[in-house]
């Protein structure tokens, strides 16, 4: 694997998951791998969790992070091919990645999407052309269609909390008051489909997610039917994908509760707003595994920078 | 000790002092100690000294320190409890503590008070919230009511230029253009609280701390009065406690000169405002110890780390 | 060495660019020398290659790279002397420095000029305040006039990929829409100066750099003529000098081609703005030599360090 884009760089996530947790049993053990190599970390986007994590894993395997955030530290970067740039932005992309090419041994880069044009976002134009211009290996910390480290954590944290051989999983949209992005619940999907579980969609009506993602998952737009024996409740909020990043829906009565989730573990990504994608009583009991994902997310940073350093 | 708060959180200051003057000696004695280990140092405020003197502490600890604007790089951070989140909040303390607790081994953190709302200030919400729901130590980097870290290091420098075994320490309050938190003199007042020194407190009508902090310590409103025979003057500004946050007066007068010096040693936490706080003569003279101060920044943090990985 | 400020510290480049392909050759053979020390990176203003290419540089001497954007993560620093400080101002630099350099063994500075103020941005305030109250070296990484670190990159790529014992190394101006900063054009003419090579300047009248930098280079106004026969032509944009800090032309006819070019090498500091300055036929061909001059950065800032280290 040169580069860690999305779910699909993902060869086979049974293996995957046990050398995540191979490595979480014992973070230190490749220390000497990462030993005198850089991480790039760059962010046009806000990052608390990956952020933090991404740093520990690069330092578990003994590199050294060099934090940057592109915007407020650097300049407007230029995506368009054959632009006059005499705008906004002071540097191409074509030379930005190169040059940060030249300092570090592998890039990440997260970079949301603008949710307002459909073909740019679903274009990747600023990951895609990282991985074209620059000459080491790329790992996106989201992007505009995709979170693939989210992605690898919560397939990591199913299984590991998982008690039957076949769990069903259930990803339900829930309201919220911003219109977000579809990139943690593209790569939710995308790491269920390629599991060996028992997976459906909820949410409303004109929120259904891409089809290309979807493909073949069962979407039930009736939130209870869908959570009926579930084992994971996986929530997330995001804006429709038919009318391109509107908020077309907060209804309340999509917000999870403790009634609603039952036996089920409850799951998120982070940041989530209180009794509005789900009430306290259920973040604030063991039914939650939001902390424990949280904990994963080192854990699959480092499985994608170690295989990266031993493919290099 | 768990957690560094507050000045009570140190059992023997003398004690302390000689173990912070020990690490003074050899800073990389214990370099082992750290190793492995992350510091996080989160940020809802500005910080030149204490930004550079932790990592500096934790660097010669051993530790790998990762900083966070939590401003400018994360989001909004709700402390209500209960609250319906749809507003500018997107996170609650109660998962970012947690979550930061699973990449940091300590978290270190700064956030200055409002000074509007003296009981939200008083409650010290963000410095409790994540004593509370971080699941590691957490260290006070400046918070609503205190800046232990200013506090033990200005009880070191003390020490280490004391001429007498019981030396006359003088808190003055100075005139400022804007309005500043007590937490400096308050951490000052409960460190001398504890030395063997004799100590008062000088500032004008209007200008008392917190009784609860000054306790019996004498405060005088004549500074001149205050001023004679003193061995140490550590001179800052804070807005009223009894009318909160109010810049009552911003009378010159209160300026310390070279004059008004004498033989005594001059002392601030810095940053400091030439010609209004103290004027240049005082500060480029011998008489100044505030870039000692500063030095020994360091070694307290160090101390304070040192202690609380030999707990851990 | 103790300071590294302009190119007129290097006592012999010749020596320092042989120095400097040895370390490239080898960059890790010194990573005893910067152990347990810090380099304190302060950036008054934006930056990426010099961000990541000077803590590139220190991590492999051994070196802990602390990073602070003055501007946003401190507060307003005064540089006037006397100043009664009731204003915006809440640090003097004489604190400042003097503060930084308990923590750090070198700091490195970036302050822009003002280029409205041309006796304040040639006094160099920001730079020599750093070198007059620090108590530790301070390297320039770029200041209102020089950027020194660049202009030894350039001499160490010219040396690299020069095809002749003397060959032609042309400096021409370009457009640009915004009032650019004469630094890198200094630095590069004072390195050029120092080198054995045959060095003019080509830029429209009213655009010759300080007669105190250009001494007794031949500036040629006709571009055409200037380039004839050129083996390097660095190109640059810089407002005017004489109207300081004034945008007087934009014709873009004095961008350059890949037919002005011929069979020379382009060389630019990045970051550059395509189609204005050069076009893109240039940038993207083997003539361009931007990634290498970026990748020599690193090496160049290894050298001064070293330098600055083994003097310590």
């Amino acid at each position: 694997m040169k580069n860690y884009t999305s779910i699909n760089d993902i060869d086979n996530i049974d293996t995957w998951i046990s050398e995540a947790k191979e490595i979480k049993e014992n973070p230190l053990k490749h220390k000497a791998l990462g030993q005198d190599k850089t991480l790039g970390l760059l962010f046009f986007n806000s990052s608390l969790r990956t952020r933090l994590s991404t740093q520990k894993a690069a330092l578990n395997l003994g590199m050294n992070p060099i934090v940057m955030n592109v915007s407020g530290d650097a300049w407007g970067i230029e995506f368009g091919d054959g632009t006059v740039m005499n705008g906004n932005t002071a540097e191409h992309i074509k030379e930005a990645a190169a040059v940060v090419s030249q300092y570090c041994d592998i890039i990440a880069v997260r970079a949301f999407p603008t949710l307002t044009d459909k073909a740019k976002d679903e274009s990747e134009q600023v990951l895609k052309a990282f991985v074209e211009y620059a000459s080491v290996p790329v790992v996106n910390m989201e992007s505009a269609t995709g979170h693939p480290l989210q992605g690898l954590t919560d397939a990591l944290t199913i299984s590991e909390h998982a008690k039957t051989s076949k769990p069903k999983v259930v990803l339900s949209w829930a309201p919220h008051v911003k219109a977000l992005p579809h990139a943690v619940g593209n790569s939710f999907t995308q790491a269920m489909q390629k599991m060996d579980v028992d997976f459906v969609i909820t949410n409303p009506e004109g929120y259904d997610l891409s089809p290309e993602i979807t493909k073949d998952t069962p979407i039930i737009h009736n939130q209870e039917e869908a959570l009926k024996d579930a084992d994971f409740v996986y929530v997330k909020n995001w804006s429709s994908y038919d009318d391109y990043g509107k908020v077309l829906n907060t209804d309340p009565s999509w917000m999870i509760t403790k009634e609603k989730l039952g036996d089920a573990k409850f799951m998120h990504c982070l940041p989530v707003r209180r009794n509005v994608i789900v009430e306290d009583a259920v973040l604030d009991s063991d039914s939650s595994l939001v902390i424990q994902q949280a904990n994963n997310r080192t854990y699959a940073a480092q499985l994608v920078l170690k295989k990266i350093l031993e493919n290099g």
